[in-house]
């Protein structure tokens, strides 16, 4: 059976036992695992997001409210803007991939950064559309500009990760906004805040604003649920822009893309804000505990505005595995040609042990 | 903001209020509302799905597992194929886009039954392809056959929905084998199973064994979560095929396409037994009741196979709007172009109230 083209260009997805699996082969009992991978919240689901799940377990045979009424009110009202400028997909994952359906192809051409959310470069694969990247791993603006003008005729769309995953820059504000200014109109630019919120919280000069986004022609902002709100499993995240751009893109979004209990799950989180304040406070407080373990043994690491640290260490592979061996799992970034691992900050506990294990493998 | 230039054949969604809003605004209670308009169960959520979905609420922060190993082992044993023969789609709906996406293009066509299942021309359009029909409403293979050889080069995707919803009527699995050895081996044949197992539990004669679908070097075999299960909130439906077909397709999966509690809501219902045995046995049993109400009133109607069963009658627009106002959401099949409504078959009581409210607009 011959399948599209390009589908040969794409890497077929082996999928293999979940690494809890493993590590419970080594062994090691459920309790005893931390798993700081996921950039998931580790202060658990938030209690009143729990409430509303165990409320309505029982309409799980109903189908979700396909207009998700009430979210996009909730998100409306968060973001002073209109329920036409939202656009509510599995994960922001899924909005990507509408945009890149709506505005790339085979004779296009996407842009980003050398290092980062690995998703804009896979979806571009599915339609077969070129990947060009930034010469520097981390976001430089005048690169950016750089490669757009000499590619211009074909870059279709750019992506900018603020704060940047996985290395955990942050661009400001003001030079997003500078940037937007000078690409031409019928580009597309991809403003991915998918921890926006927690540069926010650290640093005022690094909030996007959606709303200031929805003005422009061709920009979009992307939230998501999985990281501030601890939401990961439930598969929410959205898109604010202007309404050209939202109703183009949800000519693509399949009906009852969001389950009904992810629905009443992000609507009820946005409600939570002790659960949101905790998770900032928390992160902020444990990432110096980070940041002073890596001057003490002199780590090279990006100041991250995220969830998450990325500690450039040469045998980061050896010390994943051995850490996987005590039940410990972080994120490799081999698979981005990088001797480093991103460590998404955990609870006092876990950074404790984590950082404890790891001065023993240096 | 120019974008690619098939989306102009995509209808703009425009999303109302839920249908249940503008009831209420017609005054009435929510304990009075009766949808039968979405084929979902009647007998509400397992129980046992509801106690599963309340013990896992607490990990909604967790990334779900995306090896889906529990849920693929659980259905591998159901079918008696392997996990490499299955993909888990966001609904079955999703595994038909990302049939669509390997499989048709621009250049390509796909072929249907004139009234079937909308989301086949959706997905369709949104790469561009053509859509082919044959020309009777219902499944009629002879027909098939004409249309594929008619323009062969072109079709890409068969489509077969065994039994067909809108409609209920269903293909014998003996005459689909058959009709299937007439095709070549690159075009490949969707048979749509959403609702095989309610066919299956009326006449052996319609079951369509996944397991030798598997077995094909050229058809999947497509499954949901949505009807018979109770999940239609869940969003989980899945393919079956030979291991070729399926490492095409993943390609095309992102990453945590299911929720953490639809997988686990899905796993658990499988074991589910008495509720599957009740809902087949009121189903048809319901059923009954339509049928004598359609006879007595000279009312036309298919003999159906499904959960579901679909009344021609002339003024079917007035008749559905004259029973919204009592609270009834019933599925008018105007958008068809068809002077019919689709009922899904409810408990004993509301379908006893359907028909005496249907009785006075006759």
């Amino acid at each position: 059976m011959i399948f599209n083209a390009h589908l040969s260009e794409i890497k077929s997805y082996e999928p293999g036992k979940p690494i809890e699996l493993i590590i419970r082969e080594y062994g090691i009992k459920q309790n005893d695992i931390i798993k700081l991978a996921s950039n998931e919240n580790p202060q658990g689901t938030s209690k009143l997001v729990q409430k509303v799940i165990k409320q309505n377990a029982k309409f799980a045979n109903l189908y979700p409210d396909d207009s998700m009424f009430e979210l996009k009110e909730a998100l409306s009202k968060k973001y002073n803007v209109t329920s036409n400028n939202l656009i509510i997909g599995s994960g922001s994952d899924q909005v990507i991939e509408f945009l890149i359906h709506a505005k790339a192809n085979q004779n296009s051409a996407i842009l980003t950064a050398k290092i980062t959310f690995s998703m804009y470069e896979i979806y571009a694969k599915h339609v077969g559309a070129k990947v060009y990247k930034t010469p520097s791993d981390t976001h430089n603006l005048d690169e950016f500009l750089e490669v757009f003008k000499k590619h211009q005729n074909e870059i279709s769309i750019i992506f900018l990760c603020v704060p940047n995953n996985p290395l955990g820059e942050c661009l400001d504000a003001d030079e997003v906004y500078k940037f937007i200014e000078k690409i031409d109109k019928n580009t597309l630019i991809v403003i991915d805040g998918a921890y926006n919120e927690f540069a926010k919280f650290k640093d005022i000069k690094k909030f996007i604003d959606p709303k200031k986004i929805s003005e422009y022609e061709n920009v979009i902002y992307l939230g998501t649920f999985s990281k501030l709100y601890g939401l990961g499993g439930m598969r929410v995240g959205y898109g604010v822009a202007n309404e050209n751009i939202i109703s183009n893109l949800s000519k693509l979004r399949a009906p009852f893309n969001i389950t009904t209990l992810s629905l009443k799950a992000a609507t009820a989180v946005l409600e939570d804000e002790s659960y949101i304040k905790k998770t900032l406070k928390n992160n902020f407080k444990e990432m110096k505990r980070y940041e002073k373990f890596a001057k003490k043994h002199n780590i090279k690491f990006i100041t991250s505005y995220t969830n998450f640290i990325t500690f450039f260490i040469k045998n980061s592979s050896e010390i994943c595995d051995n850490l996987l061996k005590k039940g410990i799992i972080l994120r490799n970034l081999k698979s981005y040609e990088l001797d480093a691992i991103r460590i998404t900050i955990g609870l006092r506990a876990q950074n404790k042990r984590v950082l404890k294990e790891l001065e023993r493998l240096l």
